[in-house]
């Protein structure tokens, strides 16, 4: 992603949410990344003592945000998502916090509809009134997730990112940036005109959704779970592993008919093996896996032996485990789930 | 459930996996619980210092797993299930495990097949060869959470557990205990004919899934997840909530053709109200979560204010946040996860 972002000429600004940790924000530190992207004020907080040049909030605020922002800010420069009144009105007064406004291409979670211009200028001009400096347009083109073909992927990329361009063009008194995001379009397209940054997340691991999506190569996937072999069923070329939804999270994808809520490797001392295409988890519970096999792979295995699971959605993954250990036996650590007392 | 247990002479011996929470263990021990079943070696450490009579390990050990075993005897009676030679050899040698065949009532999980006595007979040889006490039978029959009422959970926990009294019957001569769980079927049937002890734990608190199955009341969930609203779109009577995969897992529940990953409640000072009925919260993402709001409930909303989402799985979603808040604000801790370094 570093050498699409210098072979296209856009700032990476990874978003962080993906893996949620100071080592993995380490590497790419050392590769020359120095804007990031995350969730939550909790997480620009935990990221915050790594002397970024910014940090960008891809999530609107509210009343109950203006503590914690007013404590970030004094740590490193901020931007955030606003797509209404109320997120303006939430950082009205809290100086040097930049808006971005969000931008919906179609996806239809949060902002503002790509092609409603009024409600665009309407905030702007609220920004202005409030004090508050614009920055720019910032779009998740999740749709992207949903498409049936790579090529689809790089159609909508292309079409959204055009979309971009045209706002940039209408609002260009105001210089605005675009953040743009999504792993699947901006992983595999080859046009960039106008996108001045790049949030995509997932790209720092993949996983076996991008992987189906054609979005990048099996050998490109840096995150697997190993989990022992507890249980044999013959009958069936079935195994049964300890790893169910407390490790993977519950999502899936359509293989050949059925679900998969992820693929098998081989462990070997530096990495694994290629997937085994005639093996998958099809089922999890809150604790155990039900993988599917080959009668020959089934053969080979036994209780107590260690298999490598790819997961569906390596983000989910991730946060289900709360830390890695790293090929030389490090532990990575996360940032920590807390409740608030309210 | 303690009142059932004392009702239908049977031992109550919660699954702890659903809340893993020490405070919420201390809540059992005040209400007599002596006996608790846990999904992991790791989690009945957790659970250890609590002067339990004794744990029941609800998973089948490996090789893996002896080191860990020989510490937490030490400490408490232990018990856990196996269902082929490779769990007896894993245990063999260690003194003071008792060991139960893990009985496969057609869930198709684990466990071997209720009716295959010939097997069953076969571990029992095997367990008695190796000098290992044979316990009796435990038995998820984890099919109830499948069935399409009531009345096909009860009749279905009715025939397995007759099933269980029969294998009791046919293997009295070493005078085999029955540990038998699923939620749906113990929160509700009334014939616990044969069943020793019953380790249903998601009844602790309950939810969405159980509601829907008909298995609780609504005002017997015992948790709420509290989200502020971020985002408001009022042209589908949608607001957007900080609360998603991360927060809730991915279960979801179909409500009138339509998925649903929670149920609205409002917030007030001592709990919550009843369940919006046209209310769902329709979508999340890892973040995000979008509810679908009637226009009444949409207009009486603005982004910062608090709403309560009643979780579709329990265990999942208080797996995911690692901690509770009770009502007089004191923080329920959670057994924490770690990896291990192999």
């Amino acid at each position: 992603m570093v050498l699409r972002s210098q072979q296209f000429g856009y700032v990476l600004r990874p978003h962080f949410k993906t893996h949620q940790s100071l080592d993995i924000a380490d590497i790419y530190r050392n590769y020359g990344v120095e804007h990031i992207t995350v969730s939550s004020i909790k997480m620009a907080r935990y990221f915050s003592d790594r002397h970024w040049k910014s940090i960008h909030i891809a999530f609107p605020p509210t009343q109950r945000s203006r503590g914690s922002l007013i404590q970030l800010i004094e740590q490193v420069p901020v931007s955030l998502n606003i797509s209404c009144a109320a997120h303006i009105d939430a950082i009205k007064g809290i100086d040097g916090i930049t808006a971005l406004i969000d931008i919906d291409s179609g996806y239809g979670r949060t902002g503002v509809p790509i092609e409603d211009e009024t409600a665009i200028d309407l905030l702007i001009s609220e920004l202005e009134f409030s004090n508050i400096p614009f920055g720019g347009f910032y779009c998740h083109n999740g749709s992207t997730y949903h498409q049936p073909s790579l090529s689809h992927i790089t159609a909508l990329h292309d079409k959204v990112t055009a979309q971009l361009g045209r706002l940039k063009e209408i609002f260009s008194k105001w210089n605005p940036r675009i953040i743009y995001g999504d792993t699947p379009g901006c992983a595999s397209a080859s046009s960039f005109d106008g996108i001045d940054e790049v949030s995509a997340g997932n790209s720092v691991f993949f996983d076996i959704y991008q992987y189906h999506l054609g979005v990048c190569s099996q050998n490109q996937i840096a995150v697997c779970m190993v989990c022992p072999v507890v249980e044999k069923k013959p009958s069936k070329n079935q195994v049964i592993i300890h790893g169910g939804a407390v490790h993977f999270s519950k999502d899936l994808v359509h293989m050949n008919g059925n679900v998969s809520f992820g693929s098998l490797v081989k462990l070997n001392n530096d990495g694994w093996s290629t997937i085994e295409t005639e093996a998958s988890l099809i089922s999890v519970s809150q604790e155990h896996g039900t993988l599917q096999l080959s009668e020959k792979t089934f053969n080979s295995l036994s209780e107590g032996d260690l298999v490598g699971i790819l997961p569906v959605h390596s983000c989910l993954t991730a946060d289900c485990m709360g830390e890695y250990i790293s090929f030389d036996k490090h532990v990575w650590t996360m940032m920590k789930k807390q409740l608030h007392i309210i």
